[in-house]
């Protein structure tokens, strides 16, 4: 089987290297190429994203921004997400959108260690995508959370 | 005629495992084959079901989400439903949408309850959609609700 | 020439037989073939009705639903609305969206009212797109209304 | 050169036929094939324009509407906006769109007024993207408005 | 190599000449071809970024707009850039958007000043996207803004 690739986009306007983290955190755990793409803002994620998969071979992608706490912030990474959706739909690859939002937690170091901590372990997801589904089909409905402390089930 | 192939899409973020629900009531009431597709989160539900319909032969898939009560999780489940529509609207087929909105009822029993009864009564709807389709043209306007008790036809 | 045919794409969600009505109103007033196909949810309409264009063969589909007064059922009949105006897109067919909000009016009985006679004065619209397009042509700009009273032109 | 073809996409809903502004100035300004299509409400203009397109010829196309003054009306606007923005970017021909909200402005005749400058001013832009670009590229950044007095450039 | 060509897609309702400084910044700093298209409004530019790239064979476009306060144009900013997206995802190019708003300062001497610097900066996004991705990607995650100083990486 040749070697998977994973795609990095990431954005120069984020304030954290999330592209980074997920890179050492895909490498520490397996052994495939990776390609990374940094742009501008999130919106050129999707685009940045599809040419990944198409020009590059990309099997999966990892697309990372840091949406600021204004209206016109939230109202970017709505069309950013939704341009990341078309992109998966039509190409039929998975585009993992890693998002952190600057109002999720309250000061700078919180933030850097959330955005930290979700690059990771959304970079596990897309280990188990890529070589352990049934890893995830054993933890469907059980509350998983990237960044934070799962939910966990109901009960 | 050869055996019909529902598909499952479903994710860890939820807290209750309905996809294991409908696939439970499935196969009590039909003999079909079924295939499961568990994601991270509910944004990678529209090219999750995609593959299960292009790469896995499915001719009908339901997506299972449960999303949280903030507003960003509303934005969220926005994102995937329009997702999940274009999916359908490029391979023609159906994706049944199975989304249980965390602040739908007050306590986590309630919703355990109400997550398990929307799959069911999916999982009905799918089957009628594949075997009996006069029986939802004779629903018609009957003000049927999944999971809640029936509106009923106006009067 | 051979015979239009209109599909009729309607809920067991939806509190009034819409679909009934049209099919009793293009009936009454012409020769044409009907496909009806009744899904869950508004949400189904779009597949729905990109498969009785290419499917069933229709010329033209009405699309009917009731949504609910809540948030939620807004940004439902957002996303079909979407979606349908996606299927006619990718088409180049009409799909004639015939929504009726519930809080629209305020009893049941005027509900189902306005339910049947939008459903006809769209059915008679339909009629006109196959058939008599000078009509709506005569009628450009002249402020009509289905299910209410026309507003009429400026003046 | 062959004639340039312009469509007329409107509605019967709107309530001042901005479409026959729009033919009587662009027929005083030039000569050119017009071709004429009327539909219900704006939600069917996105398919009509890109049935003028494809099935009719025209090189570009304008569509017409008057949303109302209610929530669901700027709702539905979006929806038909998008719409038509889809249309053209699936076909790479102009549809300008040409939308007067009918609380754009206080009395009726004012209305009637705004719609049939608006409806002039963007016939003007068609002949201009037609035969004269580089008209355009000079008032690039010149704050120009259709129907109201310009905002002109900053200063 | 053949000569970069760059896109410019600007507006005549944006009230400074944004295009034409990005024109000057590019010039200055690089050898490459320039193709410019002028249209009314920002809901013009994804169909004009389109044409850029099919019909003239642009590599990378910039498309230009200064959306009003009014909540209306947010509304049209966010169909717009919904397009520019779609536009992107359908060619695999790059349609970098310079959106400047009018309510992101308070005067008009200070929006002309962000206008041009923004335009400017972009210019530079793009030219680094050509020919030095290599030092994008050494900026990844370091929170750079456009037009404003640079937020900078958390610590």
């Amino acid at each position: 089987m040749t070697e998977k690739k994973v795609g990095i986009a990431d954005t120069t306007f984020a304030r954290y290297d999330m592209g980074g983290a997920a890179i050492d955190e895909l490498r520490k755990n397996a052994s495939l190429k990776i390609e990374r793409y940094t742009v501008p803002g999130m919106k050129d994620l999707p685009v940045a994203s599809k040419k990944l998969i198409e020009e590059k071979g990309c099997d999966i992608v990892m697309a990372f921004a840091m949406p600021g706490p204004e209206v016109i912030d939230k109202q970017c990474a709505h069309e950013a997400s939704l341009g990341i959706i078309a992109a998966q739909v039509l190409t039929s690859r998975h585009i993992i959108e890693v998002f952190v939002h600057e109002d999720e937690v309250e000061h700078d170091k919180e933030l850097a260690l959330l955005a930290d901590r979700r690059a990771r372990e959304h970079a596990q997801n897309v280990l188990k995508l890529l070589f352990k589904p049934q890893e995830l089909e054993r933890e469907a409905g059980m509350g998983k959370r990237e960044g934070f402390e799962d939910a966990g089930p109901l009960r």
